[in-house]
């Protein structure tokens, strides 16, 4: 009977109304009803993206996204410019070479963020490149990127700007239109609060006219197809019907909070989770943390793995090791999506309780406190100006 | 309050039990207890394929499945044979066509099915020919392909044979082995009674041969990265992971009935509708039929669309239409997965209501009666000898 409690960096906790939506009936994909709800969705993504840009659902891990994001963008032989700094930019560079792309490669150490200069100086050595690959929120390390900035270095090349915000969309600020993007990539499992399963893509005026004018190794995965399909709307190929309908949902709510309040909630528990993490003498991964996971390096001389395990079999608290040249150095926790503040607590309290249970010298309650002050800080006050001033 | 009565040819119903398994919360894919349920979900889609090949789960449409199997086994500039007939056998050739592979295509007229002989006859004069394209159960026209005598005919030639099983599989007589089927391509939301998302690859050992000596234009869809997977059992790349639970329910329940009671039920199903079609005087679209679904064209003088709005909108009985040159001009029923002898009867009193509604001259009960003595004949005898004898 343990309670278990999902606080993965993705898959996140689905709430209740979602998981009911998804055990409905199917609803044949050919129907007005399904066009009618399909349109609401792609209306509420265009919201959360903040964008006027087409959105198109497909029907894979947000990786199949990412690869339609590079074959129909970059012919083979063609030349991209990668930022390469985690796991999760890391595919960029691998899908790319998987097609014969090349690829220039901007890196700097997992945990550090880019700057605008260095893709600036990159972009004037490269004025050939097709597009610039980066991510919103690297899920690998916790570091966000000031995508805007990013953006105004790109804008007046020819190259088109590409971000991966599979887990960054719908927890930290993430303007589209405002800052140029002409790819988002989008996966349904992170700050949406759906299931695993879809995935997005919002295409600016600009990626579409380089979409009509390549050639591309895709089928499934090839745009103009899920353009055409918009018209009615619908999707190329069956899609997964009941992940749309819990979308839906879960979009739903997003907008009855108001996307500005819900950035805000998860930036105000990005805060609390750090104080809480270097309350505890951790240090955390990322020079720029983003405000959709934290990830932090465990203790010196502690069990990382061990950790994680005991928070599972003594909490059920799931949170994430690391990946790559961080696997058993880190952990990784999300506050986006139905994460809230006692979750964040409970999971900060877990982590107290069984770092002292492994010998630790910890002072019990020193995380909780800490959190504790930023959310309170940041709480409605009597004359009630809402949640998340 | 109208009752839904979907019985297209995918997607299907989804049986209650699979559905109040997709509310459940989310479990993390990384985890023992996810490898647990993909495990057993594997070795249920091997009995249902009846196959001892790797058995390969992806997050896609059955159509990115198609691509997947072409991508990694032809390389650019390589030979493949297409056995085209409908809708979805045309596809294979679209998605050759969209990665510059050459096609020797076989046709016949929609509604008919291939001969070994004419397979064997473009083997000998192609020997250079990768491989062999076809469907067990053509969706768009009804047709059930002999696919045991086509392997029979690949086997003793370099090719490969590829099958399209989609709608098939789990609904007539499916043995992979047994037929010498190199690669069966299985969607989710067919015979398999879940929900479309989930798309499955069964590879034998000489396609793995052809796969590790290829290069091949694709990332998401590389079958190498799922392979490597197996051994954890594991996906590269997120699943869908309510989808995967889901379809764990319903293959319990095709192995707690068994595989060839299932077949033997989508048969009985199958010869039921087609003789209440047949009693109607409506004529069958395919010369060889399948078990999985069963596709007859509107009387003469009837408008096809309206007869199917007005079925969905009268009683809830969703069929399918047609679709390329056969749209507006027949339409498909399917007799699988959670489809009951019932629900069968029903239909064919719906689809005599209506006609009789919309003017035509319909002896009431005649499509019933001829249907339901082919269940009478196959049904339980008093001595208890099961039932689907």
């Amino acid at each position: 009977m343990l309670k278990h409690r999902l606080l993965t960096p993705g898959p996140t906790e689905v709430p209740q109304q979602a998981r009911l939506a998804l055990a409905r009936q199917i609803v044949h994909h050919r129907t007005a009803e399904f066009r009618k709800l399909l349109a609401e969705v792609l209306e509420g993504l265009k919201y959360v993206f903040q964008t006027q840009n087409d959105v198109l659902l497909l029907t894979s891990s947000g990786t199949g996204a990412m690869e339609a994001a590079v074959v129909n963008l970059v012919p083979r032989g063609g030349k991209a410019i990668v930022l390469e700094s985690g796991k999760f930019s890391e595919r960029w560079r691998l899908i790319c070479e998987s097609f014969g792309i090349e690829v220039v490669r901007l890196e700097v150490p997992w945990g550090h963020a880019f700057e605008a200069d260095d893709v600036a100086r990159l972009l004037q050595e490269h004025p050939d490149a097709v597009a610039v690959y980066t991510t919103l929120s690297e899920s690998s390390t916790g570091v966000g990127h000031d995508i805007g900035a990013i953006g105004r270095v790109v804008a007046p090349t020819p190259a088109l700007l590409v971000v991966d915000a599979i887990s960054g969309a719908g927890a930290m600020p993430c303007r589209t239109d405002a800052w140029g993007v002409d790819v988002l990539v989008v996966g349904s499992q992170k700050a949406l609060m759906g299931p695993p399963g879809l995935a997005f893509l919002a295409v600016s005026p600009a990626a579409w006219k380089q979409i009509e004018s390549i050639q591309r190794p895709a089928f499934y995965f090839d745009l103009l197809a899920y353009r055409k399909a918009l018209q009615q709307p619908d999707t190329p190929y069956t899609p997964a019907i009941p992940l749309v309908v819990a979308l839906a949902e879960t979009l739903r709510a997003i907008r009855a909070e108001g996307i500005e309040r819900v950035w805000a909630r998860s930036g105000m528990l990005a805060r609390a989770t750090r104080a809480g993490i270097e309350a505890l003498g951790m240090k955390l991964v990322a020079s720029r943390p983003a405000d959709s996971l934290t990830a932090a390096y465990f203790p010196e001389g502690v069990d990382g793995k061990a950790l994680l395990r005991r928070l599972e079999s003594r909490f059920g608290v799931k949170l994430a090791g690391g990946q790559g040249p961080l696997a058993g150095k880190i952990f990784r926790i999300a506050h986006f999506g139905a994460v809230d503040e006692l979750d964040i607590l409970s999971a900060l309290a877990a982590v107290e309780l069984v770092l002292a249970e492994m010998g630790q010298s910890v002072k019990l309650g020193a995380a909780v406190a800490a959190a504790s002050r930023v959310i309170a800080e940041a709480a409605p006050t009597a004359a009630g100006i809402g949640r998340c001033v």
